[in-house]
């Protein structure tokens, strides 16, 4: 037969490397920092069998039955009350529910991207983003990060020299891969250039409550005056990421473009989970769930940190997370972490080679290591192989 | 604040009619035909709640926990089995879990359409399905319709006439909207055609196993020689839409173009809905509970047609559904059923206006009936007040 006439985007669009190591890392024997999952002892799995029996014996044919695209009305409340946390005034008319936050990924770029328009972004930045918005074929400008967060010289830079960025997408809050979070200062700044430069801004917080240390800080979103930050966050990694609920906060003429887009996307997200996950808020504390992963991941980050610090040669360089899921490796200039990652393989251990986190590439001495996923001895075990395999490779 | 720039398919967007019918059908005082929605009578509740419960208690940690963006691989390999019912040999590696079929149609429009190449359609076809693709920025060309389905000769001439033709999405089995099934002539004919012109089918199959009378057909996948037809299922129909489940089934190459896009839209779809769901077909007997849909949908298709036939004027057509969930109505020529519509809901009666399935326009003296979600005294209720409505504007 002739091939299949496929559409111009597809030759953009490539297997996640993180989902086809994820198939790898679900072998027992295998040291996974690669993926990002949460630690599944976490999960509230006792809460959740009573929370269905009765939800599905007070509500069953509602929760098994279509509902509205923009989520269930109680679980948007929910919602909306949670945002002021991080400082953002909502109301459930300005939360739209979303297939976890990866799809608030794929529909800001649907929303905002010609072929060719220019999407802004930190230097790394989430892999799983760039997947997403190359379905709509846009160029990237990467615009390089420090520990308070992206450049705000380099940035204006950027949006004064081209007339066609759409949209700035940041991960302020112990960002991924890097670990890293933006400071205030930084946050406001941003907003102040999108309003001058009129451009959206796509601001994706899936950690931002998982804060090991310090204060939690207002989300970029608190500072938006013009109604052009959309906020993305998830249940995910507060609660469990197999629902596959979370949602995207915006205001009104925004969050309708969502919706359209979401209508023909999906039609709505599972009713039966949002059900279920607004009547574990009502009947749970959150705060109090999301203390324990705190804990379990704090003291995880502590124990990959003391590991590394005793296995890696001081010629590596690392970031220290205060939160979240991550910690960022940059190895000598010389050194290929893909290359690394093969004989880390030999080892059993598992990691993203940092450079899949730059869209226009380069950058292939780095690496993402997380460590929510592993006990302390797999942790212990799998840094001291990591590290024999970067010592092997120090010229 | 200047307007934010969004992207030009945003143009071509529209709220779907029948999402935003949903919502106001949702009052208790409305008598609604205007959505698919099943019966809740219907729902597996009870065998829900016990294997949420079980499922949970043996294997929470992987229900609540990312998964392959492919599917829970039990759950493939079961709707692989079940495929055979439509004549379909499919492995578990053919099959790809979908957030319902909608996501599947959005997931055709992304692999095959850049900005105005062809999609050929039924003419009327599924309004659902238009939305979806329309934010691909294609050119739909519609073919006449008639019993037995496509016109083959029309089609032969579109095909003839335009290389930019990407693929035919039709709904074989009792089509939304119009009610109508294939013949097997037709299904093997549009295959002959697609191969001599090098060009995709997307198969929509929601309702095949709700057959009232006759036998199941083969679907059209069945007659695929070269990996060239998507089949898209859903268990919306046959179990509940709130999970929000669908599958494409297809060949290894067009199939991880699927899934490429499906990790870019939303990783995968809920595992724990899929564990549940490979957990009934396991426990349960599905073709039992769809026989039970059968007699309750037959019993109402049997309601509404003698109330049609009693109340409406001899000047309306209908088609009488072999299966499925819709009657189609075509009204005299000089009739508009968006202005009916107003007027029926003033007796609290709702509908989809037919213009909508159309996605050139024109035919508005048609009307799509739904009769799986009202119980009988509602359905003669509504159409003796359709059947009101009707006779007030007839000339």
């Amino acid at each position: 037969m002739m091939s299949l006439n496929y559409a111009k985007r597809m030759d953009n669009i490539r297997a996640s490397e993180i989902r086809e190591l994820l198939k790898l890392t679900q072998q027992p024997h295998i040291i996974s920092f690669a993926g990002g999952m949460p630690a599944p002892e976490s999960f509230p799995i006792e809460e959740f069998k009573k929370i269905n029996k009765e939800v599905l014996e007070s509500n069953g044919a509602l929760a098994l039955q279509y509902g509205p695209t923009e989520g269930y009305y109680p679980l948007r409340e929910a919602i909306a009350k949670r945002m002021k946390k991080l400082d953002v005034d909502a109301k459930a008319e300005n939360v739209l529910i979303t297939s976890g936050s990866q799809q608030g990924l794929d529909f800001a770029a649907k929303i905002f991207i010609n072929p060719g328009d220019i999407i802004v972004c930190e230097s790394p930045t989430y892999l799983g983003a760039i997947n997403a918005f190359k379905a709509y074929e846009p160029k990237f400008i990467e615009v390089s990060t420090d520990d308070q967060g992206m450049d705000m010289d380099e940035l204006e830079e950027v949006l004064k020299a081209n007339d066609n960025v759409k949209f700035i997408y940041v991960i302020p809050d112990f960002q991924n891969p890097s670990g890293r979070t933006w400071s205030i200062e930084r946050r406001k700044k941003l907003v102040e250039l999108a309003n001058k430069y009129n451009v959206a801004i796509i601001e994706d917080n899936p950690y931002g409550e998982l804060r090991f240390e310090g204060e939690i800080l207002p989300a970029i979103k608190h500072f938006d005056t013009e109604g052009r930050v959309a906020f993305l966050g998830t249940f995910s990694k507060i609660l469990c990421p197999g629902l596959r609920l979370g949602w995207v906060v915006a205001d009104t003429d925004l969050l309708s473009k969502f919706i359209l887009v979401k209508q023909g996307a999906d039609l709505q997200s599972s009713t039966v989970s949002q059900v279920e996950v607004a009547k574990f808020l009502e009947r749970y504390d959150l705060d109090e769930h999301i203390k324990k992963i705190i804990d379990l991941y704090k003291h995880r980050r502590d124990v990959m940190i003391d590991a590394i610090e005793k296995e890696f040669p001081k010629e590596v360089k690392y970031t220290y997370p205060e939160g979240g899921l991550f910690t960022w490796i940059v190895l000598p200039e010389y050194m290929n972490a893909r290359e690394l990652a093969k004989k880390a393989l030999e080892y059993n251990v598992a990691y993203v080679p940092g450079g899949s986190f730059f869209p226009n590439g380069g950058n292939e001495n780095t690496a993402r290591l997380n460590y929510s996923n592993m006990n302390d001895e797999k942790i212990r075990e799998g840094i001291k192989s990591l590290g024999k395999v970067i010592k092997e490779s120090l010229r």
